[in-house]
Order: C-alpha cells, then structure tokens, then sequence
C-alpha cells in the first residue's frame, strides 16, 4: 500500500496541473551527465553522414518504431528466460535506451514521449512487485527477472535511456520516474541486495554499473560511492575492486573468454560515465590501464571472431554482440588504436554513443589497421600468479592455426575442472574442441534457458576437456569453491619464434597428484602448418588410472590400431563425473607402432599420434549416454588409457597434413609425414624426437628447469646435445 | 611387345632427324578445330582485360609453371583413386589442357614445348600399358586409372590441350602423338570398351566425348561417327542416343542432380566441338534444344549454391566445379542468358576458352541478372513421363525455404530406394536431410576413394530417406535393376500459386503395395516460413510394418512424447537393410495429442508434428551402428512406424517458427503455433485440416483425382466445401 501511494501522488499532481517545484532539486541540472553536450551534438549534427552509424540509427528507429506501433507493455513478472514477460522486459530496456538516444539523435520528441510513458507504467508497476515468481534457489530473485542480473542490466540500459530523456520532462514525472523506477531499482540492486553487490563477481559488476550511473543521473552520490566502494564504502568491494581483483594484469578477465565479453560492458560503461563525471579519478589509467587492456584482450581471445569457448560459455558467442560493440566503441574514444576499427568493420555494429560516432567516423575514413592477433600468455589472477592462458598463433590473422592452452585459475562457479586442457583451431574450423557450456541461452524447454544439468555433469567436468583425469574422477572432486584455491603454475612461454612453447605445471587438482605439461606449436618444413606437440607428465602418490581425452571435430579416415568394437551394442564407459555420459564405440591396446588416428576436418587431414605409456589402451567413444532429454551434442572423442601406475609420460604429436579440395576432386598429403616418435627422459629434461617418412628428424628438448640461463647436457642417437633455458630445438636433415 | 615396338619406331625416326612427309595427311590442317580462329584471337587479345578471365589465366599461368619447374612424371600406374600415379595422371591431364589454352592465349611456345614433351613421354608410356593393377571387378578397367571412365576423362581434356598446340609440332611429333597417345586411346575406350562405350549411362558418354572429339582432332571420321551412334554406328547408342535417353523433356538427367553435372561437361563438351566442326547438325537445337535446359536445370536443383543430394551425392559438392564453369561459359556463348553470368559470378570461375571470355567480358560490363531459382517440376524419363523431381521454393532466392518432393525413376545404378521421399532446406541450411552416398571422394584410406561398402547397406536403403519402408525392407529389395522397370506417378504439380503441391503414386516398389503422397508448402499469415504439409496414404494387400522415417538437422529441443530411453545400454533397431546401423535411443507410444518434436536449427525452431495413425510409436535414434570403420557420419533420425496394418495414412506438418539470435541473446517465437492437425477421409478426398493455437484453421483438401474440371464436395466441421480440381485450399479466421 505504501507503493500504491508513492505512484499515485504525482499522477495526482500531474491531472490537477500544479507545478510541484520542490520536487525538481534546485541546484542539478536534469540534463544529460553520462555524455558530454558536445559529444551528443557532434552525434545528432553528424548521425547520418557515416555509414555504419547511420545503419545504427535506422536499426534502432526501426526498432523503436516498431516498439512505438506495437503500443507499450509493462506487464506483470511472470515467466522464466525465454518467457514472455521475461523477453518483453529485455525488449523494454532495449527500446528505452534506443529511445533515449533517438531522441538526442534526432530531436524527435515521440522518441522522449515514448520513454517518458514507458517509464511511467514502470513507475506504476515496480513498487508493486516482490520477488520474481520463477526466480529459483540458485540465483539472487530480481523483480522484473527470475535473476536480478537481469534486473541489473535492465538498470544499465535503462538508465542511460533515461538520461537522455531526464531534461524532457515534467518536474512530477521527473520526480516520479526518479523516485519509483530508478531509485527504487537501485536501491532494491545495492542496499537491497547487498550479497550480489559486494561481489566480487560480473553479477556485482552490472549492479555497481546500474546503481552508479543512476546516482550520477540521479545526482545521488550515495548510490556513487557505494557503486565505487561497496555498500559499506570501505572498498573492501565495489567497483574498483572489481577491477582490482578480477581481471589479471594483462587484462584477462578471471572467468574467462566468454564472461570477460560479458562482464566488459558494464566495466566499460560505468567507467565511460565515471570519467565523464568524475574525470580526476583517471579511471582508463587506472591500475595501468587495465580495462582498456581488456578490452584488446577480450579481442585476443577469439578465432574467427568467435570466442574461445573455455569455462561455461556458448559456441557462438561471437565478437557480434551488444557488450563488445560498446566496448569497443569506448576503447576507440579512448585510444584511437586503429586496429579497433578493423573489429567495428568485422562486427558491422558499433554504439549508439558519441564514441560510435567516432568508430564510425574513423572507419569511414579509411583509418582502421588489421588486429594484430597475438602469440602471448594472457596471466591469470590479480597479480598475473595464477596460471594463464597461452596463445600461440601460426600468423598473425585470426583464420591460422592456433593452439590454446588453458592454464588458468578456476574462474569462479563458471569455471571448469579444465586445469592444463588445451584446443586448437586450424583453417577456420574447431579442430581439439571444448564443449563449452550445456546451455540453451533462452531456450524456454531447456529449463528456462539457464544452465542445464548436463553442463554440471559433464561440461564442467574435467573428462570432457583435452586433459588428465584420475580414477575417473574430476580435478578438485568438481568442487569449484576446492578449485578456486589453488593455481597452475606457468613455467615457460615462449611466443615472439616461430616454435612456440608453453608448460605449465599443476598440483593439487588430485590429492598426490602434480602434472606438468609442454605444448608446443612446432613449423617444420614441408609441412603447410606447425606440428603440435604435448608432452604431459604425471606424477601421483599411488597407483591410479590415468585417462587423456581428446576430443576432437573431424570424421575419422584412418585408424593405426585395431579396435575391438561395440558394433551393436553400446556400452556406457563409466558412472560418474563426466564418464557416465560416454558411449564406448571401442577399445585398443595401443603401441608405438600403432597409436594414431586420422581424421578429415573440412579440407585438411589431421593425424593424432601416441607414444603411449606401457600398457596403454585407446578408447573411442561418443558423447550423448545417459541423456534422456536429448540435452548434449553428440561429439566424438579419443581417451588414452593407463591403469595401475604412479608415473606416466604421455607423449603425442598432432600433424595436419594434406588437402581434401571437393570442387577439384583432389587429395594430396592424406597419409601422415610422421615416422615415430620417441620420447628419452635424461637426468633434468625431456627429449621429444619426431622421426619424418620424408627423412631427417627433430628433437625438442624441454628442461625441468625454467632457468634461462641454466646449461642443460644430453646425448641423444650418438650425438650430444646441449642447449641454454627450458627449451631448445635440434633439427636433423629435415628437408622441406 | 608389339607396342614396345610400336613405340620404338617413331623415336628411331626422331633419332636419325628424317623428316617422314608421309606422316602428315596431307589434305587436312594440323592446326585448331575445337574452336574457331576468331574466337581464339579474341581470347589471346582480350585475356588481361577482364578480371574473371584475367584470373583464370593467372590461375592455370601458376599451375602450369609449377608442373613445368616441377618436370614432366609420366609414371607407370600403380594407385587405385587418390593415390600418386592416379593423382599425378590427373594433374597431367589438367596441365596438358591448361598449357594448351595457355599457348593459344600468351603464344609462349613454352607451354607448347611443355605438352609436347608429355605427350611424347605418353607417346612412350601408353603403348606398353595393359589393363590397371589395381583394377576392381565391379568397374571396367582403365589403363591409365583403375577405371576407364578416369581415362576418359583424360582424354577428354588432353585432345583439348592437344588440339591447342597441335600445329606447333613438328609432323614427326604430330604423327607419333596421334598414333601412340590419341587413337590408341580412342581406339581403347571405343571398339577396345564396346561394353562401356555402347551405354546408355555418364561413363559412356565421357568415353564418347573423347573419342569424338580426338576424331576431330585427328580428321578421323570413323571415330566421329561412333561417337555419335555407337561402335556400330547403328544409332542405337552412343552421343546422339545418350541425349535422346539419359535427359528428360525438362532437361532432368537420368541419375539425378550430382550426376548431371558430372555428365554435363562432356556432353556441352562435346557439344560444342560438334557445333564447330558439323554446324549442320544443330546439335544445340537438337531435340528442343535439351542440352541448354539441362544447364539450368542443373542449376535449379541446387540450395545455396549446393546439389540436391539425391541419389549418390556427395554433399560437398557445389557449382564451383569444373564441369559446371565449361558449362556455364558454353552456355552463356550459345544464348547470351545474363542470368548464367551471376552463376559464374557466385562460382568466381569460367572456362579458359572463347566462351568464357565471353563471360567475364558481359560480366565486367554489368550485364548479369540473377538466376530465377523456380519452383518447378522436372519431369524424368526420355518422354517425361517416368515421375520428376518437384521443386517448391517459398522465393526465388536460393537461401530461401525450398521443398524438394523426389519422384523421379531409378536412376541406373547410382540411384537410391527413395521412392516419393523429400528433403527441406530453409535459411541456408538442410532441415530435412537426404544421407547422399557414403563415400569419401578420393581419399585413399576409405576404400580407395570410391564408393563404400555402407553406400550400399545404408546411404541407399529406404530407411535412409524420408519416406515410406515397408517391413523393414527396400524398395524393390534393393535391386536397381528391378527398380529400373517402374517409375512413380507425378499425380499433380502446383508451382505458380503461393501453396505450392506436389502429388505423386508409387506401385510395385513393393509387391502388392501402393503408396500415394502429397507434400504442401504451405504459407500462413503471421508465420515467417511456409509449413510443410505432408500426406501419404498407403495400401497393402497384406498386414506390414510400416516406418516413415525423418531424417533431420538440428538439435532436440522439446518432446511432445514421453521416451522410453535407453541411455545406459544403446540397442540396434534391426539387422538388415540399414537398420543395422541405426541405434535406437528410445521409443515412445505416439497419439495426436503427444507427436511432435522441435529441434533447433541455427537460428530458428522446427516442430515436426505427426497425426499417428491409430497404434503408431515412434523412434528417435543415431545413425552409427555396425559401423566398425566409421564409415558413416553421426546423424539423427525419427521415425514413425505401425504394425499390422494393410492401409495407412500418416498425416504431418513441420512448422518453422521463432527465432533464436546468439548474438542479440534475444528468443521469439520457440513454441509452435499448431494446435492441431486433423485428417478427415471423404468419398473420394483427404481433408487435412491444421487449428492454429493463435485462432483459425486452414483446411486442405486434396482430392483423389487430378482432373482439373472435375467437382469435388465435402462437408467439414458443419461447413460445405465444394472445390474443383485435384487441390484446395479454405482458411478459416487465420489472423497474422
């Protein structure tokens, strides 16, 4: 009843026409605060003169239009993702803030009228609600979402919709919005829900982004302070300590590839909105730089444009989306770094702010450069000491072949029990692949669009990814809270050759357990793309089954070992963790002479080979068992087998190799170049040779020790080695 | 050793530097006959001038220099399909062309000198050669490649390379390339092949086509005239009579959509030398000019660019492929139709002939149009009357939603037991998929790169195509032969209306059984994409088994039923006929209220909803069982089966709806808008009618006849419905 009577006084006011001057605070503007005048008045004189800013224009009116033609709706909460109530928010705040910037656009008051209405129904209808009724134990219950993220992102849009409108209206509908949307919202989003805000956390970081911005527009420096500082304004959370704590200093985003894309945009946002009003905190230069670092890295992270799909993320989540073109319309106003605009062009979108104007400027002008896609270690953790991610790149365009090692910290709940898993990626195609996340973003019949129960058994789980299980067991028992207290350790990156080298080592996944593994991108003559090589040490305190999955994408064309098949009738490998959900094709025992397999992916052959430990066994297998409601892809993978050892030495090499070209009908290369592998461990390092059919060899050699200047002393076939640091390649008549 | 001799003479000649005047026929020119001089120096002059043709040049310049640095391999063959000497061959015949056209167009005698030499080096090598090692039983052996098609082939392009430098080289060269290399080739695949050369069928026509135009070539009438009527020159078979028989009044050729544009090179090919050589013969305007309606009717029977996979097909295969650029230019030069020059556009190719000069000329000069894709029958059968494939496109895009009814013949021996099965693209992906042929084109590890074993034991089965299968066995039992005798009945075809309707009889694919289907694509106010109404009614003498499988593309997002899952211990469904690869993941009672299914396709939603008849399940399951080798790719399958019944009649609609956008993260529309569909029989119709949940019903009434003057009534839900002709359509309240 209290609700009811807030939002029935201005109505009041507003039919008997008294001006209500009290309610306007006399010494703030309500004009526009989170873009300066001349940025808006560059972007409403110069809106259609650039292309790709003019497209956004049309875009948003046609969406705007439309929203106007239908009529607003503001209904009643009701529905879970995917639902209506839960869309029709979405398109809410979408329509609010493409109203507001229409209207400083065009100077078209329909655009302000129709926010100022929206706004005014939501003034009715917010003060009504309590907690979401399709809001479940596993997320914080918003009131307009079943997760108040969403009512935090709908805070974000809105009120820079808002803003833009604020100077149009009415003192009492001013008031009224003011008092009964967005106070109330940030409000119930800070004080209201302070186990979200003071997160360390993205759910945190769009809160803080919503509750600060409404209290720069709203002139509440509460709402600033405590979105800067947390709700205690001690700083032990909040913003900046967000910014602090979850990104690394190279810019990488604790959980990941796909929630740095997410949580960028409200990092970058808000720090727009602080810099514009609070210019002396320096917020872009703040701790180095580090948001605008992020945002490179964010891009950095991706082939094809497409996201590396690590932790709980969505296949084709790509650099096409609304957080990424903000955030890279922001960085551009911010750095003018050209090789921004090349992703603007490749994303076709950009902001709808007087930094999209820009973008769109610059790059009508001709001024963007390629994105320099890089061989680098992204660090992991506050102070770049838990672990990273190695990314080594065969060129420098973002279609080559590049290999990922995953070496980071846990990344939170959405982390996965993933730790030293690698993938790859080879003419524009997944080739070692990671599942990514079992979701269905939105999807109404996969429970809600939220996270599925397979994404708990078996996307997190460590079988599904490209790296050691023990007992069929996960890294941490999957217990992320275990997980999020130990780190790998990045011995060695080495990305500025043209042999590019990671190794990592790990201890504590498993109790007893320390791995460490080397992954090296590795050109060799004659070969149209760099060989890559894994060598995985396991050291564990009892005897244990250690498995190596491989997942792979790509049709098999050849198998060198002689599989006993399950050809009608399929087995289930195993119970738990992940191995519940594989179907056993067949199984192997596997040597040195034997242990390969090929496969076709697209135009190239890809040809995995083993040097197995003694007494190894292959297993192939399909994902989908124990998936009644059809919730899983239906992928292949590899799993190398060694049972009743402590110590285990797991050697492989994957080579593409060939051409398969359909329109010509031809095929070159589809037989592998490799010879044999061997694998010699000398006192303090490991010798790694690749034998070619074509002739000549080469061996790697890896040290314990990441000491650059450490001497290392092996001999090898008669001839002595010896080299200087971790690494070393000796090459032997390799003729291209 | 006659050849050794043979090959022997002409050297010794060479040796002893005698010029042999006898060698040359004296009455004829040793200069090019498959083109004509104006056109040759057009090419040579205008070759840098416009960039497709420009392109071309550059392309053969790079393949040619490189087999030129590389240095001339004629080896002795040895490898069946994808192996060295196969490929080496291959690579020949391409440089030997290319090298010709080459020289026509540069005047570099390097190039001449180049196929000179190789041609002297086959000079050596053919004479010697006997029939193929690695030769198979089931194809006529070749002497250059396992088949003799593959030696065609070669042929074919070498007399074009040939003809090319022919007057560059000296009469001793001439005399020793004609004997040694082109008339005992000739002779090889003519009167040394009756068996395939006398055929109704592709190989036969490859063979005729080198052989005729090497009789052109050469000024040997003889093989001239058996290339156009056959060995014994009867008319019974050969060029003449392979157009006369292999093409349908429409242009439709016998095999199917992937084997038309294999045959389509040799017979434009051909076509052409004939057209220059006997401009009498009107070849082009021969039985209503056939041959230029089979190059668009290749084309139409293609989505995005991409074969029909009906039939042995491999999916991969496109318009970007040889034969199609000689056809598209050859064309293009005899009727000037602009909207062959936006294929060639979308292909980035043409031919490095006059003809495709011409076409990059008219393209650079703007003068394309786009390709009209239609919705159209293609009647089969040399009269048309052997069943046709009906194409219903929602546009005239080639990215639209295209319903493709296959009601054709057999189609010879690379046809498939499919009779009266569909397939359904929409927004540039299938949805409802045909397997194509289980083959990995000339990779070696996969059974030499020819068609596997599993072609046979699935990819042609019944079950692997979207229609009926009777008792779990084939169509004719699998047997092409018998298949050979009886087509289908095109009942009714509806292309130029926005409901589009295709029916169509089969009897005799199963003794005592008939079957009639009707396929509706069917627009309805308020939904993006038409729906799709299936039909098919079957009789049998006798109770059976009935399946109708749907083979789909696309993720399971929602069950109407409830499975009865194996998901710890996967079954085989059946143990012959391709139900021994089908792995059955789980079984459901079906009723009109439960059957339906929805799948996820990229960015949109499919529901598939069945009307059972009464008893009916239904089986979701894989394709992968008994398949050892990994021969076969991982795909999904439903199907609806009833038991003990002799008369059927299953009723569906597959409704895309909604859209799903990763991007935008946004979902509409992912619940179907069916409320129901119902089936009324009346005296002599179906009434299919579909209750929309949105309000509103459209009846279809299909009638039993296809008069088109004949009077039908029925009454439906208290409501007269009085239409005429075999098809009609009574919306009821439908609202958009």
């Amino acid at each position: 009843m209290r609700h009811a009577t807030l939002w029935l006084a201005p109505l009041t006011a507003l039919a008997i026409g008294l001006a209500q001057p009290a309610l306007a605070a006399p010494t703030t503007s309500a004009g526009p605060v989170l873009f300066d005048p001349a940025g808006l008045k560059a972007m409403a004189a110069d809106a259609a003169r650039y292309p790709l800013f003019a497209e956004e224009v049309a875009r948003t009116r046609k969406m705007v239009d439309a929203a106007i033609k239908a009529g607003i709706d503001v209904p009643v909460p009701k529905d879970p993702g995917g639902g209506f109530t839960h869309e029709q928010h979405k398109r809410n705040y979408m329509a609010l803030y493409g109203a507001g910037m229409l209207y400083r656009i065009t100077g078209d008051v329909k655009y302000a009228h129709f926010a100022r209405d929206m706004l005014l129904q939501y003034a009715k209808l917010y003060p009504t609600l309590g907690p979401h009724p399709a809001a479940n134990r596993e997320e914080a219950a918003g009131r307009l979402f079943w997760q108040s993220l969403n009512d935090s992102v709908w805070l974000v849009y809105g009120i820079q919709g808002y803003d833009a409108i604020r100077d149009t209206l009415s003192p009492q509908d001013r008031k009224n919005i003011d008092d009964n949307v967005f106070r109330r919202m940030a409000t119930f989003l800070s004080t209201g829900r302070p186990e979200v805000f003071n997160l360390i956390h993205n759910h945190a970081t769009w809160a803080c982004a919503g509750v600060g911005m409404t209290g720069y527009v709203l002139h509440d420096q509460n709402f600033v302070d405590m979105a800067l500082k947390g709700t205690d304004k001690s700083g032990k959370s909040g913003f900046l300590r967000q910014i602090d704590l979850l990104f690394s200093p190279d810019g990488y985003y604790t959980e990941g590839p796909y929630y740095e894309r997410y949580a960028i945009q409200p990092f970058l946002v808000f720090a727009r909105a602080i810099d514009e009003n609070d210019p002396g905190r320096h917020i872009f230069q703040y701790r180095d730089g580090v948001l605008l670092k992020a945002i490179r890295t964010t891009i950095q992270l991706t082939y094809d444009g497409y996201f590396f799909p690590l932790n709980d993320a969505l296949l084709d989540k790509s650099l096409r989306t609304a957080e990424l073109y903000q955030a890279v319309a922001t960085g551009y106003a911010e750095t003018h770094d050209p090789a921004l605009l090349s992703i603007a062009k490749w994303q076709g979108r950009t902001a709808l702010t007087p930094d999209g104007l820009e973008v769109a400027r610059d790059l009508a002008a001709g001024k963007a450069k390629p994105f320099p896609y890089a061989s680098a270690l992204f660090r992991d953790g506050p102070e770049g000491k838990q672990g990273g991610i190695a990314v080594m790149r065969s060129d420098a365009g973002d279609t080559g072949e590049v290999l990922v090692a995953k070496n980071t910290a846990m990344g939170m709940g959405h982390g996965h029990f993933d730790k030293l898993s690698w993938i790859l990626y080879d003419d524009g195609h997944p080739i070692v692949t990671d599942y990514g996340a079992a979701r269905f973003l939105n999807v109404e019949s996969k429970e809600g669009g939220r996270y599925l129960e397979e994404n708990e058994t078996w996307a997190k789980q460590t079988v599904a990814h490209n790296t050691l299980v023990v007992n069929e067991t996960s890294d941490f028992d999957a217990d992320w809270h275990a997980g999020q207290k130990v780190a790998p350790t990045q011995i060695y990156f080495s990305g500025d050759r043209p042999t590019k080298v990671s190794t990592a080592e790990m201890a504590g996944a498993w109790p007893g357990v320390t791995f460490r593994r080397t992954l090296v991108q590795l050109p060799v003559a004659g070969n149209a793309r760099p060989l890559i090589v894994d060598l995985l040490r396991v050291h564990g305190d009892k005897p244990a089954t250690y498995d190596l999955p491989l997942h792979y994408s790509g049709h098999i064309v050849d198998l060198g070992f002689k599989l006993q098949s399950h050809v009608t009738n399929r087995p289930v490998l195993g119970k738990a963790n992940g191995y519940q959900h594989i179907w056993v094709d067949g199984t192997a025992p596997l040597d040195a002479g034997n242990a390969r397999m090929t496969w076709l992916t697209d135009g190239r052959f890809y040809t995995y080979r083993m040097l197995p430990p003694a007494g190894a066994e292959v297993i192939l297998g399909q994902i989908g068992a124990n998936d009644a409601n059809f919730n899983l892809r239906r992928e292949p993978l590899l799993i190398e087998r060694v049972t009743g050892a402590k110590d285990a030495t797991f050697v492989a090499v994957l080579e593409p190799h060939g051409a398969y070209d359909p329109s010509a009908e031809t095929v070159v290369g589809d037989k592998s170049n490799l010879a044999a592998i061997r694998h010699v461990r000398t006192a303090d390092a490991d010798l790694v040779t690749i034998d070619f059919v074509s002739g000549g060899s080469v061996t790697l050699a890896i040290a314990d020790s990441a000491d650059a200047d450490a001497g290392h002393h092996a001999s090898l076939d008669g001839r002595a080695l010896d080299w200087t640091g971790h690494f070393a390649r000796f090459d032997t008549g390799v003729t291209p």
